[in-house]
């Protein structure tokens, strides 16, 4: 049992959670909590840690399995852990590897690509939904915030495991493939031509995301093909990205569960 | 200008910032920052704090402004502030006081009823969206987070004072007095009956949304009138509270829209 907080193992895992740096040179990330763990493909767990207390009460349940399990005293799982009222059980898992080419080739893809989307909750909500309406995959520019920030992760509720997602340098660029596959590429944008329910989704969708403060770029919304906006009573100017992004994915998952019945 | 963190004032400030006690027995609350500051009905302000940085570059703007205006130093401003990054202006607000019966009496009112609803995040985004949704009020179990919690001040984005709300003692008892006005009742449930947008939301419609949790405790969901859900894809138990309400008020925004267009 590690007892000390010295201990290097312990200092990588601080150091795995605060940095994405060092995530990504590892390739790994790390996953809290009991309720996610039953939900990690088994085959991407590299570590288990758990506190003494959590290694007491479920020893048979780690004992069955084929990873490594290392014991942390209770004060120093506390202290490696992120959240505030940790569960007991951390895991080291490798980073998943998806290839846009593979996402966007089958039959009428419904993907979200998110431009510069900064609020951690934001996109963990935004995996979360986006499972739950369909959607087959996420494409993010760089500069969105990391998908294995232990924030995204926890607000993910394991759909993070199930949501295949990339991250392009060149978010134009990745537009221009989309087009190729026929793909039809709306931007959410306050100033958009049609009102979103006006639009056919019945075909291959993609829709463009902007960054909580700012919406989507100029540079970015020129690549749609049509701007799109969710008619807005009252003053208010934007709706929160999460929900925005919720608001048009179940509107294509309303219309195709609608054309599936009447075929 | 106020230099010591001792002061009784701001001492007084640092209370209504954290005790919803403290504020309900003042009948005021706080509202921070530049932009909101611009949404707050004038007649509603009790006093204006600044700090001495924001009073140098604003002091013609609060000249003219026919509420009290105190400066701190910016010390002790950020001290007093709720945010990590203070804009410098902190706002007491009187409390907004609506009548229950005042806002289900309107034609084919669209209503929110929130059960025990927790998180201050979701409460924000729910009454920000509630207003881009035409939502007419929202009705809060009194267990639910507090709306004059700065953290759900912030979040709505100024929509707090525009959408009318309500926290009642008894929600079964609010839910019978919205039917007495013919308005239907319908419980957000994962074992709903009908999909959500099966529903005919043309007339006053009623929505009830329980906690992030939980969900709806069975004694508020069997007084709806008609269970609806979501319909989900993947391994999704549940969406985010904010997000469920929001795709449901914005099917009422969607229908009725609709139905305008084709009288």
């Amino acid at each position: 049992m590690i007892t000390s907080t010295g201990n290097a193992k312990v200092k990588e895992l601080v150091q795995l959670q605060k940095k994405a740096k060092n995530r990504n040179k590892e390739g790994v990330f790390i996953v809290e909590g009991g309720r996610i763990f039953t939900e990690i493909p088994k085959e991407l767990l590299v570590q288990v840690y758990v506190s003494e207390s959590f290694y007491e009460k479920n020893r048979e349940m780690l004992a069955q399995g084929a990873y490594p399990v290392e014991v942390l005293s209770d004060t120093v799982f506390d202290y490696a852990a992120d959240t505030r009222t940790p569960q007991g059980i951390l895991c080291v898992v490798r980073q998943l590897k998806y290839c846009l080419e593979d996402l966007i080739a089958g039959e009428a893809p419904h993907i979200l690509v998110l431009d510069n989307l900064q609020d951690p909750g934001n996109l963990g909500t935004i995996i979360r939904t986006a499972e739950g309406a369909g959607v087959t995959a996420i494409i993010m520019s760089r500069d969105c915030v990391d998908v294995y920030n232990p924030k995204v992760t926890r607000s993910t509720m394991g759909s993070l495991f199930r949501v295949p997602f990339v991250y392009v340098e060149d978010l134009p660029e990745a537009v221009a493939e989309l087009k190729k596959y026929n793909i039809s590429v709306f931007a959410a944008h306050l100033q958009g031509k049609n009102a979103y329910d006006e639009e056919n989704y019945s075909g291959g969708s993609a829709f463009l995301i902007g960054n909580e403060g700012n919406g989507l770029s100029e540079e970015v919304a020129d690549t749609a093909d049509i701007r799109v906006r969710i008619p807005m009573c009252g003053k208010v100017e934007s709706l929160n990205a999460a929900v925005a992004a919720s608001v048009l994915m179940f509107e294509v998952s309303r219309q195709r569960r609608r054309n599936g019945k009447e075929r």
